[in-house]
């Protein structure tokens, strides 16, 4: 695990283009190792490496890889190897890359693809993007519930080669509609005479091909599944979402809501690969809005004006207020955030999120005046304290309520909760925190 | 999926006391539905349901709750159910859910305990906190190299039954040093004839017991594994670490560095079952640290304090500059403690991470100067309006090397590059902006 060492000069040796060298790493290194190093260098210089691949770990490698960057070595290859490779890639993978590849990689891939995967991806890019029809895998070995177990193991030795996997079997009726699923640790250490409907388990968890696939995944994890049965709106199976790509989609998820916490839209690919401009454009719609947002904070300051030009002292402790407001209001709204995706808080729950936050955020603020009472009269003496202080208590539940029902109300509108980003936040307790601080200022100093 | 209807009702259930509809309520309801309900209701009133629940669905519905409630469930339990539920738990959840009991339950526990389990809790306590032997099962099937399949198959059918996975197998010599793993479905399409040793992976990864518990979830994320083999300092095998476990951890991690860069403590357990005095207590230490930290904006305010009185307009710019910077910083900080987390930025990186970063920041400022140029002009003259963009232009490039470079420098000096949270780098973004927006003032105002 000593990651800052490992595989630390495949850069270089392509640098140097020394082809003995790079053949040397890439077989002393595993293919999700060789996958992680060709993520972190730009595509065109993956490319040197990739073709030198053995041809039988080029398709383990390539499925390691990010869809931008599968796109862009496939553009490199030539057509013999490039049919090759999506021939073998798992259906549902290849229908989420053909589904972001622009429409020349797509038509190229679709046409050299065999009649039967080209049914199955084109069937999977029927569903909607993001659901998880996308993701689910088509290739799985399906049991008829009448079967015995010992017949039901040989039909798993027969077509388990070409199943994604074969842990967990989707068992159906006659009319190919979901009975349940066996696992087949339960197959094995069952009696052979026994039948595959005394052992399925019928109250298996199932999902629509059509529902979103990050709530999918997360119901997999809660339920501990290896793999989960997807049906169709007749309760037919379709295919199976599997546990590799359930942590995918979550680790996606919990990527994009992290990014967004922060106010920037999700970058796709590895940070390192990543170029200034498509970092700066990821980073630049909400930074434009919260700039123009913040007018209000100038706005507010200079309806204050002849307050402040009489007590400019007042002006020393605005970063001090509006940083401490936006800190308690960013920690509740990442907070409730969090919650939400993890399914933790509910939209039903918002009077009583509320009702908490703002009693967390008095307490919070009450403490946190006492620091700034101290602060405030060492600095510039005990009447403007006394306003900065009670300032602090008002501020802090403010932004407690306003970080933690924020996200509720988002999501009460259909709006990903995760947009309500601290920055967000922030901003909004900006103005409204000085606007707090400076009645309550002209209130106890009487100008 | 419809997450807003299903159970809305238990509470109200409980609250009145109404143990018919209680139990219709369970009987209608998976066990991991149930965990998550009561997951959301404090513990002594989650006790009641939990007493309701048939003998065999119990243990499910225990080992789905957090460490907190399962630990208050507990005490709450006759002697009888207490051993035995621990009795019946895997050994690793028991000895996480051991770790962190106060002494008292962990003595009553261990004492009911068989001695078989006893021993491998003991076993699994002996490993550090967060490592990898807290987490993997060492009830596993583990294979000769020397048997034959068919052979292979009968012990998996034979010992199957207690192990926490058969799906991964691991395949040791005669030192019980592991020489890698065979999966299930690979036994099962294979010949009964041949050997184990002819089909065993021996490039499989594994990790040794006492490695961060974390960075092995990501690795099996990585490398796509439904279990990896855990061995000890002298490569013997001694568990595996199971996907669920795996993505628990990577959940758990998730949620912790989250809550960190909101500069919060992780609370553990249920958002909705956590008291107001806890989340406020979780918050409270950073929030205090900043707030004194915020005493360096004062100083700097007061040090300008000649340039303030003579030109009041500058101050109305405070909260948007620094609300800015602060905005700049904070992303810049997410991307990379995320990117350090997933393993794309190594600590070697960052003279490129900073470079990069820098260039960032110096776009994003040179695009928000351009509306802070309109914004000033607009709203209080040219010559201020100059002051304003071309400090935006600084403190942005400023502020994004600085939150890209604090998390890999925290990861250098051995800290979690998650403290670098979004407020910390905000509050220092502010003081030295300040510092910058001021300096640039006297020097185009010349006041």
């Amino acid at each position: 695990m000593a990651e800052d060492d490992a595989g630390a000069e495949l850069p270089e040796l392509v640098d140097a283009n020394d082809l003995t060298g790079i053949r040397l790493w890439l077989a002393e290194h595993q293919p999700y190792e060789i996958a992680d190093e060709l993520e972190r260098m730009p595509s065109h210089t993956a490319l040197v490496p990739f073709r030198l691949l053995d041809k039988d770990r080029e398709l383990e490698v390539f499925e390691g890889l990010d869809p931008v960057h599968q796109q862009e070595i496939l553009v490199g290859l030539r057509d013999s190897v490039f049919h090759e490779l999506l021939e073998s890639m798992d259906p549902d993978d290849r229908a989420r890359l053909l589904g972001e590849a622009p429409a020349k990689i797509a038509t190229r891939a679709l046409a050299g693809l065999s009649p039967a995967q080209r049914k199955m991806t084109a069937a999977l890019l029927g569903y909607p993007e993001g659901s998880v029809g996308r993701y689910m895998t088509p290739e799985t070995v399906v049991l008829h519930r009448d079967l015995t177990v010992g017949r039901a193991l040989e039909v798993v030795r027969a077509k388990g080669a070409d199943a994604e996997t074969v842990y967990t079997l989707p068992v159906v009726d006659d009319g190919r509609r979901l009975a349940g699923t066996v696992q087949l640790s339960d197959l094995v250490v069952s009696d052979d005479d026994s039948l595959v409907k005394d052992i399925v388990d019928v109250l298996v968890p199932r999902v629509g091909a059509t529902e979103p696939a990050e709530e999918s995944a997360r119901l997999m994890q809660q339920a501990n599944m290896v793999a989960m049965p997807v049906v169709d709106s007749e309760e037919r199976f379709v295919g199976l979402l599997t546990f590799d790509d359930a942590l995918e989609l979550i680790e996606a998820a919990d990527s994009e809501d992290i990014a967004r916490q922060s106010g920037a839209s999700p970058v796709a690919g590895h940070y390192v690969a990543a170029g200034v401009v498509r970092l700066a454009r990821a980073r630049s719609v909400w930074l434009l809005l919260l700039i123009v947002a913040a007018t209000l904070t100038v706005n507010v300051m200079q309806g204050f004006e002849s307050t402040l030009e009489e007590v400019t002292a007042l002006a020393l402790f605005v970063p001090m207020l509006t940083g401490t407001g936006g800190n308690v209001g960013s920690q509740s709204a990442t907070a409730i955030v969090r919650a939400l995706a993890v399914g933790e808080v509910r939209l039903r729950d918002l009077p009583k999120v509320a009702w908490k936050e703002s009693r967390v955020g008095l307490l919070l603020g009450l403490m946190l005046a006492c620091i700034a009472m101290v602060i405030g009269t060492a600095l510039v003496g005990t009447l403007i304290a006394v306003v900065v202080a009670s300032s602090v208590i008002a501020i802090c539940t403010w932004a407690a309520v306003i970080g933690s029902t924020m996200p509720l109300l988002a999501r009460r509108v259909g709006v990903d909760p995760a947009v309500v980003s601290a920055p967000l936040v922030s901003t909004l307790v900006d103005a409204t925190g000085l606007l707090i601080y400076f009645t309550i200022a002209r209130l106890i100093l009487g100008v």
